[in-house]
């Protein structure tokens, strides 16, 4: 939930919703509708309940999902040195490392974890494709909704275009309905069309789906590397990233103490958390690709499954014979995972263990409800290699992987690159559609151009509002720091923001029912100088009301009929006054001379109006305006 | 030219060009092509030039001017108190404000304006239709060839997509040839597609082009309002735009000592300076439009005439019978000019003298070459407004108004909006090219939504790349300051980065011939681990090299081959280096193979090959490659 409440003159209440629902209404002003947003930061950001880094969150989902009666709990797996990168001083060192206090365990709760009993799948897309509307489902559907049944009803108007004050949009196929309904949202994952990412493990989370059908979703990663952050900085990120409203998160850890950082991270995580288990894999090897085996990566999806890891990236479509088509790239394989595999496949001159052992990833999947996100692992790192065959190869084989996984009830997604220019973007698009069957595409940026680092959050936003108006239902987040370094707390920040907008500015596109309202009320709030709900109503009202007052710190400024950039006596938007206040009189005029029936006073008018209107008037336009 | 020379290990030499061509070699390591760069800082980026704020640049085209034999020197007006703003003090103010030393008048050279001689014309466009190639579009098509030419010539090779390996573009019908020849640039004055914004009283200005065939622009905003800021800082700020890219700079001054902070300007700016001579008109009626008269707009646009301003913003489109149509509107008249000009309008209920006085204006804008850029007066100010009737109608005048300035020979450009969702984006440019003529576009971002204030540099940066792509000529930046408040030196710097990211991805679609080269030759340098080169082809080399050092700091990790981000031993980059050594290697092997024409060898390679692509091919995929 918003965490700065609404004040000012004309605002009047802040009605903070059930924090279940992850939603919050926003009241505006007395003449203004409340306005309610889409709310990623679950009880943290809810003041009237008491949080706890240290409990984490409670377990909302846990009797939807024991109640079902398909789940079993069992003692899991026992945390080994090498799950947090003690590899090779082993177990010394790891106790050494605990007791001088640098890896704390996460002290609340340890449930023992839940797996489907023998022959069974517990999976969104298994209930949905039997006809079950899960808890789940029935939640999300009110989430997206954001209160606009309640609003149609309220009104008793079905013409939502004119009620809702918004364009047409342009949504190249996709079939949004104008309320979201359980029952919508079940068939969308049953088509394997969106996915609910909600591991049995995971009952902290509030559900959310991803789906063209949607709301555009963003997500945000965090991740501690072997040359920088600690854990209590990462678990602050993820909090950070579902305050501003990252929809999931990836903790994407390289270095030591992976499995202590992610159990911190879910344990506290309102939001789905997605992870490359490959990587954890790798440190379980001491990094060396080559001494990979089925047996380490199986142990190691086993091990993240149990602690409730929602979505897994896997690279299964990285095949030996796409490899040599990396060649002559530029920037040859730039996945992290990619290149892990292309090594493997190498060294080893046989198809990887991804791919070999689909079926058997597959059960795993099924047995935790843990997604798939198939990784693009050879998606370009540059301009130039933008839309090459190695990448639609790898495409076509996630199309057969998406059919394979979908045999066994499993839900997916499908990652999308990359470094892409503008115009061959929708190419993108339009192929995963048609090859992947309409599963969910999750894409990085794309990266419109190469030459602005430090700036690649932008570059990337860019291409990410675009494939989200075509069509992508996640946009993966992009910070200032790609290429360049790890990034801290404001990098975070700055990536969700930009994001946000990106996926607001393709909702809008794709003419997304009730999307326009925000913008609509946060632009008459403009024309009105209401500030604070101006501020109230942005994105990040913090920076927001920081940029104001850096050049009208008072106050009274905030009080102004006036705007901090053109001072008291020029603003644009007080003339308008004058203008309205004409039209109206106009108005008014003709109204009364068309009442009255008199022709005189109707001759008089219109005499007035041609001395106003002098001049010929240019075609196409009409006096009645 | 950047100021930052590259460095490093692979990095050998930097060859600074003539600064008055504004272009610069990069060389980015031994075996790597240099880059050129379009460079706009003019002698301030020249080491090898000395510059002083107080002298002013030199006048590099007065000479080319006064060749001409059709301008004379003549006494121009002289500065009174109310051109400086003090209206209600009169001149004794005036004095003692200067005295004080809160007015410095610009100290260096003044000369005496020049302007046409009677019956003659001076503008790009008059010497153009009369088949004249002036030096101003000599310069320019050495300019917008960033050395494309010779690159050519050198390597005798007509095939300039795989020479310059870039992907085709879509252009939308643009025509932008494979070099620009003068005589390109000749006729595209000629017949309106191309402006060349060049006052003959601003001879320090290094000549450019704004047109679709040519890159895309960028312009910057500056200036002192009411409430914030000095002379010094708007000077620093305009030095700030042209050194990192901004092709013009706008000076919006509305507060005191406009004359005074735009000499400064003037004198010290290497690119075309535009204003919105309406604004300084106000301040010398004490604000109060109604007040406002033909005499006394005439009288201070040859004021900015003579001091050298290249282009007017001119609301002439806001004609009286348009504004009750934005009564209705979510934001009414967002355009300071627009609103201007509607409440005089309405004050005295007639046409604007902008409107009636419009060929007046022609001629006095043909005798200095001060070229016409049309305000959009009614563009939407929140997406709620987009496209509307208000807009249109006024677009439609402003066709009518392009072909009376061009019955004049002045230079047209057509101002754009504002905020506008993406899917409506095109209609804008469709309906522009078509109205006026395929007069240069020169847009407001525009915004692709209204709820980030904050952000609005990024929001808009979306709408602007892709109005680029579609054939806007010159992108005008938002600051992240935008809606909030005036922006600082740090907001105007990354308002210009985030646009130059913006038009060079809009150049990388259109397919501009060459643009790629730079994300390629960064690209590269990226994958070869050449950090220093990264760094120096990057919009920015002085973020790019902070935020790399933020997390690895030593000096020797910008030698080191792997990312900041992955740690030495997990770094994509470097596994693809075995990739290729094990692609080159079964090249070798084939046409070994080949060569020696053994039957015996062929086959053993097809049975090692066989064995190293295990499993089925998908379809479309050889293993040839």
């Amino acid at each position: 939930m918003r965490l700065v409440p609404p004040k000012g003159e004309t605002t009047e209440e802040t009605v903070p919703s059930l924090s279940s629902s992850g939603a919050v209404f926003l009241f505006s002003g007395q003449e203004n509708d409340a306005v309610r947003v889409y709310d990623t930061s679950g009880a943290w950001g809810d003041p009237s309940v008491h949080c706890d880094v240290r409990e984490g969150l409670s377990a909302l989902r846990r009797e939807w999902i024991t109640s079902r009666g398909d789940v079993e709990e069992y003692e899991g797996r026992t945390v080994k040195p090498e799950d947090n990168g003690y590899l090779t001083a082993g177990a010394e060192e790891f106790a050494r490392v605990r007791d001088r206090g640098r890896l704390e365990e996460f002290p609340g709760l340890r449930r023992a974890p839940l797996r489907a009993k023998a022959e069974r799948r517990v999976t969104q897309m298994h209930y949905a494709r039997r006809g079950l509307i899960t808890p789940e489902m029935e939640f999300i559907a009110i989430r997206e909704n954001l209160g606009r049944e309640a609003a149609f009803e309220a009104l008793g108007d079905s013409d939502r275009d004119s009620l809702l004050h918004q364009h047409r949009g342009e949504s190249f196929g996709a079939s949004i309905p104008a309320f979201v309904t359980p029952e919508f949202v079940r068939d969308e994952v049953a088509r394997g069309r969106a996915i609910i990412p909600a591991n049995i493990n995971h009952p902290e989370s509030e559900p959310m789906i991803i789906g063209r059908n949607f709301l555009v979703k963003i997500n945000a990663n965090i991740g501690n590397s072997a040359v920088a952050s600690s854990i209590e900085e990462e678990v602050e990120k993820m909090r950070l990233c579902s305050r501003w409203g990252a929809d999931t998160v990836m903790d994407l850890s390289t270095g030591k103490n992976i499995h202590a950082t992610r159990e911190w991270i879910i344990r506290n995580s309102p939001v789905p958390i997605g992870t490359v288990p490959i990587y954890q894999a790798l440190e379980k090897v001491g990094g060396k690709a080559e001494e990979l085996t089925w047996e380490i990566y199986r142990d190691t999806i086993l091990e993240q499954a149990e602690q409730g890891v929602d979505y897994f990236t896997i690279h299964a479509g990285v095949r030996l014979p796409y490899i040599p088509l990396t060649a002559k790239r530029t920037t040859g394989i730039v996945s992290r995972g990619g290149s892990i595999m292309a090594k493997w496949c190498l060294a080893h001159h046989e198809e990887s263990f991804l791919y070999t052992r689909f079926r058997e990833i597959c059960e795993i999947m099924a047995a935790y409800d843990v997604s798939f996100s198939l990784g693009d692992g050879l998606r370009p790192g540059s301009i130039a290699d933008a839309n090459d065959e190695a990448q639609f190869a790898e495409l076509e084989t996630l199309g057969e992987l998406t059919r394979i996984a979908w045999e066994h009830d499993c839900q997916v997604m499908i990652e999308g690159p990359g470094h892409v220019p503008m115009h061959l973007i929708k190419e993108n698009m339009d192929r995963q559609l048609e090859v992947c069957e309409e599963a969910p595409f999750y894409t990085l940026g794309p990266l419109t151009t190469d030459i602005a680092p430090g700036y690649d959050h932008i570059t990337s936003a860019i291409g990410a509002a675009m494939i989200g108006w075509f069509g992508t239902a996640m946009l993966c987040y992009v910070t200032p720091k790609e290429h360049l370094g790890l990034p801290n707390k404001k990098d975070v920040k700055d990536g969700v923001i930009t994001y946000k907008l990106a996926a607001h500015a393709a909702d809008l596109a794709k003419g997304h029912p009730g999307a326009q309202a925000r913008d609509n009320a946060l632009s008459k709030a403009r024309f009105e100088f209401r500030w604070e709900d101006q501020f109230n109503l942005a994105l990040d009202p913090e920076v927001a009301r920081e940029y104001h007052d850096e050049t009208l710190p008072q106050e009274g400024a905030k009080l102004a009929h006036f705007c901090s950039m053109c001072g008291p006596h020029f603003c644009s938007m007080k003339i308008t006054q004058d203008v309205r206040e004409y039209a109206a009189q106009k108005e008014l005029d003709e109204q009364a001379a068309l009442r009255e029936g008199m022709k005189e006073k109707a001759a008089e008018f219109v005499a007035a109006g041609a001395e106003i209107y002098q001049g010929n008037l240019p075609e196409g336009v009409s006096r009645e305006h």
